[in-house]
């Protein structure tokens, strides 16, 4: 059995059998090969001294068995990491930021404790998944579809509170931003409600989630401070049709005006689904067109697509409602862009058929898949398989300039640093008004190429914060680096967020180092 | 010289010439006529000892003279409280809640420092008032709107920070929620840069607000935690056309698919604009429609509308956009509602025409006014002029059930209670899910009327409390005892945020006792 550090054996001993006590036997691991099933499956530490490695794992199946967990823990100093379904593959899996810490699994509180049809909302445990929860909500004949992230294994309180997104329309596709109250077991073991949830009896939980006072919920996201064991979500109503239609347009120059105005009329409530971009020009021969291709200068690629035919550039804008509205948007859509051709790409009415259900991209439909997954695997056109990947994933503006500097920028740093890119994203709207690029690395089982991605990632890091773009997520091994990043006024950021972490989890157990965030006593030892 | 408390004489005094070094001695404010302009024009303890004054005023004009004045402060532990303009009346105004604290007066910090028209942003500093702004885009030509709440004199900052509302769309109206990137000068008179603001040179301070790792930004509202001197905000590209139009319904049953269909059709993006509710037969005779009457039982309510020919219930929606998009909105919605007749109450085509001017609610079209202070002046209706009054806001549940009981419930009790009631607003939306009812009690200058007021209300609290209702903000005369209602787990709430103000404020220096929040040494005090 291992040992956390700074804990005695006994002292462990002891706790393991609490833990035991606390939540039966059969859900206590501390054999490694058990406990190795938590390390990161995308690890960039494979079979070196830097792996995360758990020092146990237990699995609570209620709010209650989590609290005497984590007070267990907090009287002895043991480190802690929760997940919810360990999925988060990419930035960093099921394994603890800080190697020796407890896992404290929640894949076994999975119940869906509510969903309320009226207010179009649920309230979930951390084990719920967007499977889970789109079987719910089918067996129970619901029309509100949830909005699902690429692979719909993980979590919906996990996957929010890491900052994940989706694919419908922009009020839901933010994942944290459409929860609404949480249930959180502090350090102490206690149990906080935030929003409405402070109010005993309260009818609003779901429906209004600032409270009164300072509002707290962002003190849980990406964080260490909790263990969120309840959580609330809006749900998006079944709309009654989809549009999914391009604006094509032929010059270099026009992707100023393109995305201006997809943004202004997303800002002003015109479309609400997830706009999204491509080059026709520059993805011919079947390129997927989730990778986009390196940008050549303006001229050159005019030249391009003058000789190919092909528009530079292809606006795709998805609509969600009724048939008459969703038209009539997408008919002033048209209106704005006089020197455009334009493309309706699917039209399908809901429900869906089971021929839809064969043609569609059904993330953008609330269903949830593993289809993501096929991207790394051993296929035609890449008979060399990854063992992994993980993501890279600065905010950039949203404007032609912006994008193209980025895109420019950042190849030509990965071709420098010879970091290999499996998937560079077209920019992403997951969010208002920022454009997130996401690009896939891959991970090979080999100790030296690994050493030299996470040094090379480092300084990638480095260079995109001086052109003045920040990583809204990132994998373990970069938490720290992003974080330094964050640095104006001396780390001031950190240096607000480590008080906090003192002053509510003094003993700093829980999910240390998580997002660069460390607890005290770890902070000396680092100095 | 009025002295803080647990402040000498003579450090008070130090203090003092200290800051008339650090902003000159023109806006240092020590004698009595001056400092008393910070009262709380609407107190609920008019000339009694609990009126909270200030000690002093002080009133720098820029964030460095802040940062001065904060240090100066807390070497000494000098209360402070900060104000933007100083105008949240109805909710404690410009007195602090800890009587005796300097006030920290914002209003010359009034620059508005960038308005980015592509990204449909600003960054403004507290002083900044819906006036001073709405002057700024005009005289600019720019085409954004701000979203503004009812009196145009408050601070943009002030008003989010405060969790104040507005009209327009639902992304706009809720002031705290279109903030994006703030600067904070925290108590050791540090500054903090929350969100993307925390990365030197980052370009998407104002354009993506959830930053790295926990996301800081709600512990600024309604709270004692720091100065905010920059905030981000942003704003609503003015939209092509604007319509109002009434569903009708009959019966008194009616409100149940009424506000299901409207929630049910703004959680799915349909309208964007703010719903509002009225009752024809109830508002027979001119009643102002911000004023709802008692509700009578449902047989009684049918009686008075087969007899009068009026609706029961009249549901009115706002809609913001092109022209063929909200009237294809309208008439889906129309074709929800077989049962209904409708009206189409205004259409306007933006830019304004002068006489649109003179039949438009100026706040629905961005435009500051001060017209809702109409309320309690003396005019036919109302001989005897209020001297102020307070607003009792509780969140209730969207549903027809929930109204229907929040209002008889809380009239009863203003009944039973004798509080008199100048405005009982319908059901209000400024924010997704959840109605506030909004209620304005008149304030007189009478120290017997105003004693039976505050435990009268703090009964009234109780009670709302005892249903699930909890106020979303509140005067500071109330502050403690709402915050008292949130008393999930001994109060764990007010517990964590005790925790955080000692971690990040631990002399205890800024808004002693906002919302209900005490530093350490005054809650020993208290105990």
């Amino acid at each position: 059995m291992r040992t956390p550090s700074n804990v005695t054996a006994k002292a462990f001993a002891d706790a393991v059998g609490e833990f035991q006590a606390a939540v039966g036997a059969d859900w206590v691991f501390t054999q490694d090969t058990d406990v190795d099933l938590y390390k990161d499956a995308y690890s960039l530490f494979w079979e070196e001294p830097g792996e995360l490695v758990a020092s146990a794992a237990v699995a609570p199946s209620s709010t209650e068995e989590v609290q005497k967990i984590v007070r267990i823990c907090n009287e002895r100093s043991i480190p802690l990491y929760p997940i919810s379904t360990g999925r988060n593959l990419g930035y960093g899996g099921s394994a603890p930021v800080y190697s020796g810490s407890v896992v404290l699994d929640l894949k076994r509180m999975d119940k869906v404790l509510e969903v309320d049809e009226r207010n179009a909302s649920a309230l979930v445990e951390p084990g719920v998944s967007y499977f889970d929860m789109y079987r719910h909500l089918q067996n129970i004949g619901s029309k509100l579809w949830i909005d699902v992230p690429d692979p719909g294994w993980g979590s919906l309180v996990g996957n929010a509170l890491d900052f994940g997104g989706g694919y419908t329309t922009a009020r839901y596709r933010n994942h944290f931003e459409a929860h609404c109250g949480m249930e959180v077991v502090m350090a102490d073991g206690e149990l906080l409600r935030t929003g409405m949830g402070g109010l005993p009896g309260s009818k609003t939980w779901q429906q209004y989630r600032y409270g009164f006072g300072p509002n707290l919920d962002g003190l849980f996201k990406q964080s260490s401070l909790g263990v969120v064991t309840k959580m609330g979500f809006w749900l998006f109503p079944q709309p009654e049709a989809y549009l999914n239609a391009s604006v094509h347009m032929a010059r270099y120059d026009d992707l100023v005006p393109l995305l201006d105005r997809f943004g202004e009329m997303e800002n002003a409530n015109i479309f609400n689904g997830m706009p999204g971009l491509s080059s026709p020009v520059l993805m011919q021969g079947g390129r997927a067109a989730i990778d986009f291709p390196e940008i050549p200068e303006g001229a050159e690629m005019d030249r391009m697509a003058r000789e190919s035919g092909l528009p530079c550039w292809s606006g795709r804008l998805t609509f969600y409602g009724p048939e008459n509205v969703i038209r009539a948007q997408w008919d002033y859509v048209k209106s704005r862009f006089p020197e455009a051709t334009f493309t309706e790409n699917a039209f399908v009415k809901l429900p869906l058929s089971p021929d839809d259900m064969e043609r569609i991209h059904k993330p953008s439909f609330g269903i949830p898949g593993l289809e993501m997954f096929a991207m790394g695997a051993r296929n035609k056109a890449n008979m060399d398989p990854t063992d992994g990947h993980f993501w890279f994933s600065p905010i950039i503006p949203r404007t032609a300039e912006g994008f193209l500097e980025a895109n420019r920028v950042i190849r030509q740093t990965c071709k420098k640093l010879d970091i290999p890119v499996i998937l560079f994203s077209p920019p992403v709207s997951s969010w208002y008004r920022a454009f997130i690029l996401v690009m896939a690395i891959p991970i090979h089982k080999d100790k030296e190429k690994n050493a030299h991605l996470r040094a090379a990632v480092k300084e990638l890091i480095r260079i995109c914060a001086d052109h003045g773009w920040g990583e809204y997520r990132t994998a373990s091994a970069f938490q720290d680096a992003v974080m330094d990043t964050y640095s104006f006024n001396n780390h001031k950021l950190r240096r607000v967020n480590e008080a906090i972490k003192d002053a509510l989890d003094p003993n700093g157990i829980l999910s240390a180092g998580r997002y660069g965030i460390w607890p005290k006593h770890l902070r000396e030892k680092k100095a």
